[in-house]
């Protein structure tokens, strides 16, 4: 039976789901078998059946089971092969600096070099994009003799195209109208204007750790200082930790990823989002909720943000295109809830106004169904180069290397071996044309030192399985070489 | 005879210049008359061929005298019905914040509204803009099946079209390889990220006064402070009036028009940019130099920037196509000299990279001669929109209205009585759809109060003429009404 003792992290349904982990993982259930029903499991372990359903949803999420039609839930064929899963991280409690931009000058230069095989870029193959339908949706618009994208358009950004988001919006239980969401360059320019909005130089701001280093260069280049909140790789940022960090310091905002977070893949349970939007409301804490990934749900449905719990005007929500249809477009927006006002001024101050163009196009494709046909298409493709990605990680890389589970995205966080300098892996990869990103510039100290980052953004093919080996044979010649040599500077930092 | 003692500020060719318009003013020489020819008058006054000839072509880019072919220089038919022009501006020395921008806003949201005759925004008329030709040529683009477009470009923006800009820097006396160039979105991404990389909140920015309020707003967005620099509405800033503040306090960077400046039109002679550019060299002072009407010379060759004449690599000079091709393709341009590297990474972490499709289209005009023949074409339709537009305000507009000659770009600065508030006749005229912009929001601390600025980036109509006819004589009744009740409280800060 079910200890249904709740603590703070683990509720009833994981732990229905952690119980089901375990028979699968000691091989009594077995890859393909039936799992019990739901109406099966509720009555034997006196748990409700929603509580069971939570649970066998979250296992689908997490790519254990899957759901057939009229049959029932199935153990996944591959899930015995998966690597096992990183540990929650525990950063230092103090704010810092951040200091990652001389690093990531260095990779991001590697980042668009053709001429080699790409696990560092956190975007989609060019193969994987909808780019004749794009470009044929454009054209047709130019063909139609619309001038309009050639002169400023709207400063809040194309009125069809706001309509399209904030009406999708309502499916994830998001109500803003179009003048509440303005257009931006990306989510990048989006981020960076809701940041300058709620805070200034010198002030701190809480985001995950690890987290996206392109976040962490925005908030040093705004002079702004960072605290790291422990991490779960599965269930995203830990509300106790936030909540303490808070109570200790002047924390501004909260600069979050709480859906498929860049690099973990991580995905906040409901629970943790609301304990976290109460918590942040309590404080009067702004929260900047970066959800460029949202669309791409290996699962059922597309997440709820943050956002959707938010009654105070406090989450400034921020989306993109640029993980999905078009990066080259720089299309992105942000509904900044009470702050729309200024992030409108800061918009204007910025770049004035988004080219219409893009927009247009982008658009026209929403309308016309086929921003979903796309994306029923590459939901799957993901979920798939996920897997076997991990499985090829399971394969080739030391034994002891550690990967997450995302149930969205195209994104893997990796642990390698203690031992493994990440910095010394990125180098030798560089030299055989493989590109990885080095775990420490996820961190404004640098931490996670023997992490990499693996994006799995592109189709698979036997030219990166030999990419992935390549790879793995350096990392374990890394290990052996500091083995002989009993270095032990190397040092994992999530001790 | 001419006078051969130089002062700072008036070079010899400007006292022939000077001379030739005393000349024309006192209705000695006529509309539609000859002027003496170069030969004829260098004897006469004993002043050198090259002097001469330099005057002629100052007065000719001032729209004053016109070169018929074999036959000699010309008066210009309207040149007697020009209104004066305002004098030079005499800012306070203390520096400030800016405070513009709930003014700014108000006003900005009637900028763009379609039932309204705009002489507000400073932007090309959509039937002034090569739109045709611009659609075509993305269409063609799309149409080879190229979808580079698509996904992320190079950091520093599309290579052709980086190399189209050097290649034609070099004609204006500007040597930069196509690494040198970072293409941004508009002149305002470019600016946003100059000032970030030479300056930090709370730092000091000399500008022009009056200057344009969006160059205010983003300063104001940055937390700087500005110093306004006396600047006459012909010359441009004062190199001593510049340097004066230099030596008074800390500046910790310049940020000047110096070619068609907005508002002032206002173009600096060699001779005062070299001594500016000197001075900053001597004080290691950066200097942002926006050059976006540089191409909308009326004479016959593009003025050399400033950043020709700097050997320190203390220029950052900004360039943009949205005064010219599209404004809302958001294309701009920045060579930052020394702060390449910082200005890059501002760059990346402000918007990643720019839209590559719009660079693409940009890169084929200009590789076509599409550019080149579409600028011929459109300078002269300013040249001429320009002195209508001026030629209308002496007719409709009160006694004692001054406006500037500009000799590139499509704005006017109009003086008008100091008994009348622009922020009043503002009212007054949207009441009646049509948009000014009032000369309040080209100052730091809102001078300027009866000075409003008059876009002319449209082909002339009746229409329009009749808007002027409206605007004159509204405010002619203010002047009026602020007489009959003695009202003195609205005065002029040129005071």
């Amino acid at each position: 039976m079910i200890n249904k003792t709740k603590n703070a992290n683990h509720y009833l349904y994981e732990q229905v789901a952690h119980q089901i982990m375990s028979l699968i993982e000691e091989g009594i259930l077995r890859p393909g078998e039936r799992i019990p029903s739901v109406r099966k499991f509720s009555s034997r372990h006196n748990v409700s059946i929603s509580t069971v359903l939570q649970a066998y949803y979250l296992l689908e999420d997490r790519g254990v089971i899957e759901a057939r039609p009229q049959s029932g839930y199935y153990v996944r064929n591959c899930i015995r092969e998966l690597p096992p899963e990183p540990k929650i991280s525990y950063p230092p409690l103090s704010a810092s600096r951040v200091r990652i931009e001389d690093l990531f000058m260095k990779i991001f230069e590697t980042l668009s070099r053709p001429d080699i095989i790409q696990f560092g870029l956190a975007s989609p193959h060019p193969d994987l994009l909808p780019s004749k339908r794009l470009n044929r949706t454009l054209g047709t618009i130019l063909r139609r003799g619309n001038f309009a994208g050639n002169s400023y358009g709207e400063v809040r950004g194309y009125q069809p195209l706001r309509h399209q988001i904030s009406r999708r919006a309502l499916d994830w239980g998001c109500r803003f109208s179009d003048n509440d969401l303005l257009i931006t360059f990306g989510c990048a320019e989006a981020v960076n204007l809701c940041l300058r909005a709620v805070a200034r130089p010198g002030d701190t701001i809480a985001v995950e750790s690890p987290t996206y280093f392109g976040l962490l260069q925005i908030i040093e280049n705004l002079n702004m200082k960072v605290v790291e909140i422990a991490t779960d790789p599965k269930d995203g940022i830990s509300p106790e930790a936030l909540e303490a960090v808070i109570r200790k310091r002047k924390v501004k905002a909260c600069l979050l990823m709480p859906t498929f977070h860049n690099p973990l893949g991580s995905f906040m349970p409901e629970e943790n989002k609301k304990r976290v939007v109460k918590l942040l409301a309590h404080y009067e804490i702004p929260l900047i909720e970066d959800d460029v990934y949202g669309d791409l749900y290996y699962g059922m449905e597309r997440p709820r943000p943050m956002k959707a719990l938010d009654k105070h005007g406090l989450v400034l929500l921020c989306g993109s295109f640029s993980k999905i249809l078009a990066p080259g477009y720089r299309v992105g927006w942000v509904a900044p809830g009470r702050f729309t006002e200024r992030v409108l001024r800061l918009k204007i101050s910025n770049t004035v106004t988004t080219a219409t163009l893009p927009q247009m196009a982008i658009a026209e494709m929403m309308q016309n169904g086929g921003y979903d046909h796309y994306l029923r298409k590459v939901r799957k493709a993901y979920a798939t180069q996920a897997q076997v990605t991990t499985q090829a990680i399971k394969k080739y890389f030391p034994a002891g290397t550690k990967v997450t589970r995302p149930t969205g995205g195209f994104l893997l966080w990796v642990e390698l071996p203690k031992s493994v300098d990440a910095m010394v892996l990125y180098q030798k990869a560089l030299a055989q044309k493989i590109s990885i990103v080095p775990g420490h510039i996820f961190s404004a100290r640098q931490q996670y030192r023997n992490f990499i980052r693996i994006s799995c953004g592109q189709q698979w093919s036997a030219e990166l399985e030999q990419g992935l080996a390549t790879l793995g044979q350096l990392a374990k010649k890394i290990v052996v070489g500091t083995k002989k040599i009993g270095d032990s500077v190397l040092t994992c930092t999530h001790d």
